[in-house]
């Protein structure tokens, strides 16, 4: 797909100009105005020209030509008539496209496979496929992304909006993958790699921001913030704060599981280099070390007591942040009973009842797509504005 | 003042509406472009209506408009002119006129006084004035609160563009205190209670959201984002996460000071009832009872023990959210020393590297004035889009 097919608007993942912002430029009204056209479509379903010009605020003339122009992409598609009730005489309805494009979508979080799938406009997945790391680093790891993202392409003959990936570390604004330690990855331009290769429209963000970004978008979620907890080969989380993800000064926010736990010094040796970190004692590698062999007694001990240190170190974040959503993303045989149980009682037990009263806390319940999902969240925003 | 001097520009405060966002009136562009051109203005200084076209992206008839109507409302002046480099002729300075209005601005989040001044556009203070609380509650305290702002109002000439009260407690987004309780005051529509009496714009927010934003519009911090932490009667934090202040799901971000320290059920007993609590340790009544008639090093020790708690609640929020910058404010005899290099030590101990090098934590260093700047942050805002 060449860029000037589809109008890119601009992510808001970029580095933001302090003071004076730059919104009323005729194109960048046009952009603006389709991308609320698709969002409304996207989150509402089928609906007339006429519901889209109440719910967008735009005129009829304006979304008439923007729904034109998206028909003419494939984008959109009429589907249909519905007796309009206020006018007494048919209106025809128009809805997004969900195979118009397809998206390839890329999970590198996980410490032995890479994981990807294609999936269309509603996030619902088409086709998977997925390579074994085998322990390859640096350039080998390279090639077998890029191997996995060929195999994904060649399982759709839809046009391919773009490449949506998940890393693990720490990843900025520009998709460079500034550090990921297992896979020796420093300073890694993974996003310029990917779509020089595919010459395709590539997103790359950190793996616990990903899967945020798949909550907010694709599941029913209230309100416009949220965490998700990702407890796998590491520990981090993403964050959503009225309806954008924080991505932190040195593109590092999310990262509490290097937050030591208990008294300084003291717990178990950290991959950073020093002791009692959070990961230490929640990661998923740690706890299933800990718990191998042991009865459903000590079991149930070893759980609750990595779910209160989670509850510790999160009840400072949830109650800074009044959060209501936290999401935990990981093993279910790990996460799901006492795990969780202990984390929402620590929680409750240590911050102001307003916050605990307020507070949901979930596991995802085996759902294990959410950094695939926002890796569409990731291409959807960047091409269509939708979110 | 009428309504209709100036042209209203809603804050970002309201409740969001998810999903669909309505940016495309005309109506509404006019307001925009106008707060683009103020807020150039704002943070710029002096400038060209050449220079304004370019930093706003506006035509230049679009600017020159705008600025009429700027100077009608007295709000912008000429001031002079300078040699246009790149067109070789004299150019027309204008510049917003800081005593075009002044605003009352309030802070109600001592124990014992309430706290005020005139500003002028420039968050200036042109006059200030107190009063004692006397341990009044309810409408005894609304009462002194009114006569307060009555004598503050009666100290300038000029227009007030509005009122901006930074309150004690938890705040919604309408101005009602849903709870203060050394004040008793509960679900109080403070904001319209004021309006109705002195028929001006009025704002109030949660102190320490207010000082965070006084520290946002009129301090000196790099980057979009930080903390201020009000170490005060009550102990709290207010957040700005990319340019934005953090509110909660229930108004109730910021509450850190009721997240227990320590082991569950230990610790002193704390106003909300529960044990332990963060305000307990580091609360500035609490410190001053503690330290009172100790020598040196075991002051030292006592300081240095709550600057430590403060780090180990401090941590994980500054972990999660990669925060740069952090201003502790509150009295400069407890925190300016042992108390802040724990706090920073403990942090920097218990978090990534990379999250402990960027971090600055400050001091206001007798800067006591961040509540009523952030009053004037709150009106400028919400009455001509500055921010
Ligand atoms: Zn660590
Ligand atoms: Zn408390």
């Amino acid at each position: 797909m060449s860029d000037d097919v589809l109008t890119t608007v601009s992510s808001t993942g970029g580095p933001r100009r302090r003071r004076v912002s730059v919104k009323a430029l005729p194109q960048h009204n046009r952009v603006h105005n389709r991308a609320v056209v698709l969002q409304a479509l996207f989150h509402q379903g089928a609906m007339s020209r006429a519901d889209l010009a109440r719910e967008s605020g735009l005129t009829r003339p304006t979304v008439s030509v923007l729904v034109a122009e998206l028909e003419a992409d494939g984008i959109v598609a009429e589907i249909g008539q519905r007796e309009d009730v206020r006018v007494g005489k048919p209106a025809t309805l128009v809805e997004i496209n969900p195979d118009a494009f397809h998206m390839i979508v890329l999970d590198l979080s996980s410490a032995d496979r890479f994981v990807g799938a294609v999936v269309n406009l509603r996030g619902e997945v088409v086709d998977r496929a997925d390579l074994a790391i085998d322990g390859a680093v640096r350039e080998d790891a390279i090639a077998r992304v890029i191997r996995l993202a060929e195999r994904l392409s060649a399982l759709t003959t839809q046009r391919i909006l773009g490449i949506g990936v998940g890393s693990p570390g720490i990843v900025d604004d520009q998709g460079v993958v500034r550090e990921a330690l297992h896979l020796e990855w420093f300073d890694l331009p993974l996003r310029q790699r990917l779509a020089d290769y595919f010459h395709l429209p590539v997103l790359v963000a950190n793996d616990a921001n990903v899967a945020a970004l798949g909550v907010h978008t694709f599941r029913e979620v209230p309100g416009l913030s949220l965490m998700v907890v990702t407890i796998e080969h590491g520990v981090g989380v993403g964050l959503i704060i009225g309806g954008s993800l924080v991505e932190g000064e040195q593109f590092s926010a999310g990262e509490i599981g290097h937050v030591t736990v208990g008294a300084d010094g003291e717990g178990a040796l950290c991959t950073c280099g020093r002791r009692g970190c959070l990961e230490t004692v929640i990661g998923a590698r740690y706890l299933s070390d800990r718990i191998a062999g042991l009865d459903e007694g000590a079991r149930g001990e070893v759980l609750r007591d990595a779910g209160r240190a989670l509850g510790v170190v999160a009840a400072p974040v949830i109650s800074a942040l009044n959060l209501n959503e936290v999401v935990l993303s990981g093993p279910s045989d790990l996460l799901d009973g006492p795990f969780r149980d202990a984390a929402v009682d620590t929680i409750k037990a240590r911050t102001l009842s307003v916050v605990g009263e307020g507070l949901s806390l979930r596991t995802t319940q085996g759902d294990g797509d959410l950094v695939l999902l926002g890796g569409a969240s990731l291409v959807l925003q960047a091409e269509l504005g939708v979110s």
